[in-house]
């Protein structure tokens, strides 16, 4: 059963993210150490006892539909009940709707921790918080005041309706319509696929935001909205009037996160209680405007979504871990150690090949949470626009592809590993090994697939502050590498070498990119996309890992864990810059093959 | 929906595993290339027509289990009788017995193909070969004529017991018991978990091969004896007599597979017709030479494996070309060309993104391809007692563990890439991409965990011929990477000096492991096992296509997969030399992370 890391944790959080820098220096409010320890400590026993023991039977029953009504599984409502009760929903909204106002480093922390408690139950509160940020941004005083408070405290949650059967990663071609109506509001008319939470028994009212196209809109992303259509119209008084003309058709059936209701959603087919065809919303923001919007939720959306690799890796650890424990097979071969093995069989964790996955397992994990935890951070030193805070807002859009693509595949082959560690019983279903590989295999996909994220991180961020914005990230991350340098201790190993090398490569294959860019070669340049972003996650990983180290030597367990990563791991780097600058010639010649 | 490959099977294995040339020399009997030709077509019909369409009932339906009866899903049987009615049952039984004889080496192929269209259905002929196997070499005549004819023909079916729930890995920890009979037969008493097909609606009897222990064996795998135990006695006349003392208490809930039935069975609870409390059984081979009959069984079974990693992969490449050249998302940037690409939305083809992962995902699925091919001939090569048998058997031995885990692998990780070119409807179940991963994900669990494979490769298979095996291997590797510095042609690119490097790093690799075990540092050799094992593949796997690119310069398509393979993915094998020579020592550092 997952137990939140809350150690690891809140270590990562104060001394590898940066928070704990700005706590000092007062630039994160009245945040205190003993604040956040408790509110993390707080989340681990609600995770654990609350939410943990609940994923299995949600991967079981999974959610299900009858006449447009979603059931939930077999006790999700209560735990729905008990998680806005307990006031963790409202943990990040804004103070005057009744949010807490914390810090999204910190949200990024607790996300992480339900996503390792059940990564489908996070999921719905997760848009929740995404629908808060755009309506805080972008919605009226009006709609604000509407629905903000409920949004916060969980009453009401909310949806993101993007993708069409035509339009997936290509937003340009939805065909969701917006027609005026006389009071300022719109109806509603179209088909939403994989609406997530789009439909269930969790609370009284949804509100959808859903982006739709006006009969006058210029064509392609230019002319998408964003509109706010609840399921229940809500009246003057703030009760709910009639059911809006927006329904759920079906739901999807899929590999994993089973629990949490994949929706079919229909908008304006007659079926609602207005007196008329045409489900009603609300322009957020402006006409026009709806992808600038949208990508306020999207941008910390993915951010959260890179959490869920991280939370679903750590579960698929400590589960791996607990097993290799226990099983005990074969007599394990310390002579290495200078040892003799005891007589009788070993707990495999003792067997090389064995520790040797462990430790990948959990070295990639600290890794991808340390880089979602520094995305955070950025995100929250990004407000304003002086000069510092622009450095910090072009960290954390440098930071956010990264965070969702590296954290996300960590996520996806941890827990295969972890499925590895279990030999025959990672395979029975049961075990629950299985389940987290199903669970984790989407987020690689939605949110941008990772592929998106691959070319966004090079033809968006790369030529940020002038092309400069991963070269400053990198000689900050080189300062880190010279401290462990410095220590010169011998826990390190060929730490600071191994580094070195991938920040060397890292900006060779940065090098490399920014002139294909600017030779307008963008073919060579996405060609190179991904093993990019990879290679930048994992020698900023690295780096990060070997942070937390410096911080505190005495633990020499941290110490070890970052000389594996950088002794074992790090080598893929000269792979991935290789793939970077000398892969796209045999790529271009091999397309035939695809023909 | 899978077709058979059936052109780029013949041609690996008539171009690269060698068979090609065994068939000229006359070495592989009277095989003609016709021959070869008119069986993978006509059994790609098969697969493709009778066996595909029943994958995804096979996966929705699941066999499932009643008071120790188990129904296989819909037009599984009937899809079992179409098998044997159209011999592919028989296809490499021993002739004395009706079967075809044919080499191993087509086997694999035509398991590839099985794998393709359906794993689950294969995997029960597949374990039916294994029977034959060990009875055919290690069976009483009376046994061979009672058996051997219903099992080659496929009538009668054969499952292998093994595992235990203490004994999966370490068969040393196996407490099945056999007890004499008066008549030379023996009482089997135990429970066995995992067994594959152990109960089904297909055959009329079951034929078991079950390990376990006489009260007088030695401690250990020297005291494991293999015993024949039918699911129905076989009378004088060769009717079905009484039940036997056995049965399938339940079937597992798996990931995968889900078609193929995973039983718990046991034997002798004194629920049979016997008269007699223990299931009936006979000696296969002698007593307490068990395990060495397995390794029988086992050896092709572990090659029959990687054909399942390699078939699925295929299945998923396929899968997912299909989709990413129907499905249009965004304009696809083709700068580099020159060329301007097309108004509208392109192909996701295109993409370069999306033609690098599907050129991945055909690249790993070649290469694996070939290496399974070569093991196949190398085992069809090794008959008999000469210097140049022995040699092709050290290769056999040498292969075995690379075909089972590097095949398994890429299994794994193109059936996830292949979700991955699919975007969102990669996560739906209906799209059987999902199927692929699911069911893909036990081969490199099942028949010795592919951490076993490696542990197997380096400390039993690299010592073979005095520590020469791996190296002589290279150097027949290197003579085609002569060949391709030879030809000179300008579609290799760098394709020469990429594969030079490759073999560098596995002879680096080699030489450093052989003076670890001949140091007897066992841990430093375990340590590194994994990462050789890649290193091995990867090395190999790309010589391969390279190899099959010589022998038709005139197919651009393949001299530019294996350009591809070469400059885009053998970039790991350095990374993976460093995990060997340099990683042992921060893994062992890094074990109190684990403690």
């Amino acid at each position: 059963m997952y137990t939140a890391p809350v150690e690891d944790i809140v270590f990562a959080l104060t001394a590898v993210s940066g928070l704990g820098e700005a706590m000092r220096t007062g630039e994160s409010g009245d945040l205190t150490l003993d604040l956040l320890d408790a509110i993390l400590t707080e989340a681990g026993r609600f995770a654990s006892e609350e939410m943990a023991p609940l994923a299995a039977v949600g991967d079981r029953q999974g959610a299900t539909a009858q006449n447009g009504v979603v059931t939930t599984p077999e006790g999700w409502r209560d735990l729905y009940a008990a998680w806005i009760d307990g006031g963790w929903n409202a943990l990040t909204g804004p103070a005057d709707f009744g949010g807490q106002g914390l810090p999204v480093a910190l949200s990024a922390a607790v996300f992480e921790i339900w996503n390792g408690a059940s990564m489908a139950f996070a999921l719905g509160p997760m848009l929740t918080v995404g629908a808060v940020e755009a309506i805080a941004a972008h919605g009226s005083d009006t709609m604000k005041r509407i629905y903000l408070e409920k949004l916060v405290s969980g009453a009401w949650m909310g949806t993101m309706n993007l993708t069409e059967p035509q339009a997936g990663s290509d937003l340009s071609a939805l065909t969701t319509r917006a027609e005026r109506r006389d009071d300022g509001s719109y109806r509603i008319f179209g088909t939403k696929i994989y609406i997530t939470y789009g439909e269930h028994d969790f609370t009284d009212n949804i509100v959808h935001l859903v982006l739709a196209r006006l009969p006058d809109a210029p064509a392609g992303v230019k002319g998408i909205s964003l509109f706010l259509v609840p399921k229940f119209l809500v009246q003057e008084d703030g009760s709910l009037g009639p059911r809006n003309d927006v329904k759920c058709h079906a739901l999807e059936h899929k590999l994993g996160i089973h629990g949490s209701p994949t929706c079919t959603m229909i908008y304006g087919d007659g079926t609602g209680e207005t007196g008329e065809a045409g489900a009603i919303g609300w322009v957020v923001g402006e006409e026009n405007k709806g992808l600038a919007c949208m990508f306020t939720m999207m941008n910390n959306a993915r951010l959260h979504v890179g959490t869920q690799g991280v939370g679903v890796a750590e579960a698929a650890y400590q589960k791996a871990l607990a097993y290799a424990r226990e099983r005990r097979q074969g007599r394990a071969t310390r002579l290495g150690q200078g040892e003799a093995a005891p007589q009788g069989m070993s707990p495999i964790v003792e067997h090389p090949d064995v520790a040797r996955t462990l430790l990948t397992m959990k070295a990639l994990t600290g890794a991808a949470r340390a880089i979602t935890f520094a995305c955070g951070h950025a995100i929250d030193r990004a407000h304003g626009e002086d000069e510092a805070q622009r450095t910090w807002s072009d960290r954390a859009h440098l930071l956010t592809p990264i965070a969702k693509a590296f954290g996300t595949d960590v996520g996806v082959d941890v827990a295969s590993l972890g499925i590895q560690v279990h030999g025959g019983m990672g395979f029975i279903e049961e075990t629950g090994a299985a389940q987290l590989l199903r669970d984790a295999r989407i987020a690689p996909i939605y949110e941008g697939t990772n592929g998106i994220q691959a070319i966004d991180l090079v033809l968006r961020k790369l030529p940020l502050a002038g092309g400069t914005a991963m070269g400053s990230y990198v000689t900050e991350l080189a300062t880190v590498v010279e401290a462990v340098r410095g220590a010169n201790h011998p826990g390190f190993g060929r730490t600071a070498e191994a580094l070195t090398e991938a920040l060397a490569d890292l900006v060779a294959a940065t090098d490399f990119l920014l002139a294909a860019l600017a030779g307008k070669d963008s073919e060579t340049a996405l060609a190179g996309a991904t093993p990019y972003l990879r290679l930048a996650g994992l020698a900023a990983g690295a780096v990060y890992l070997a942070k937390g180290a410096l911080a505190d030597p005495a633990r020499e367990d941290r110490m070890a864990l970052a000389r594996f990563m950088a002794e074992n791991l790090l080598g893929e780097t000269a792979a991935l810059k290789s793939r970077v600058t000398n892969g796209a010639a045999s790529l271009a010649a091999a397309r035939i093959v695809l023909a």
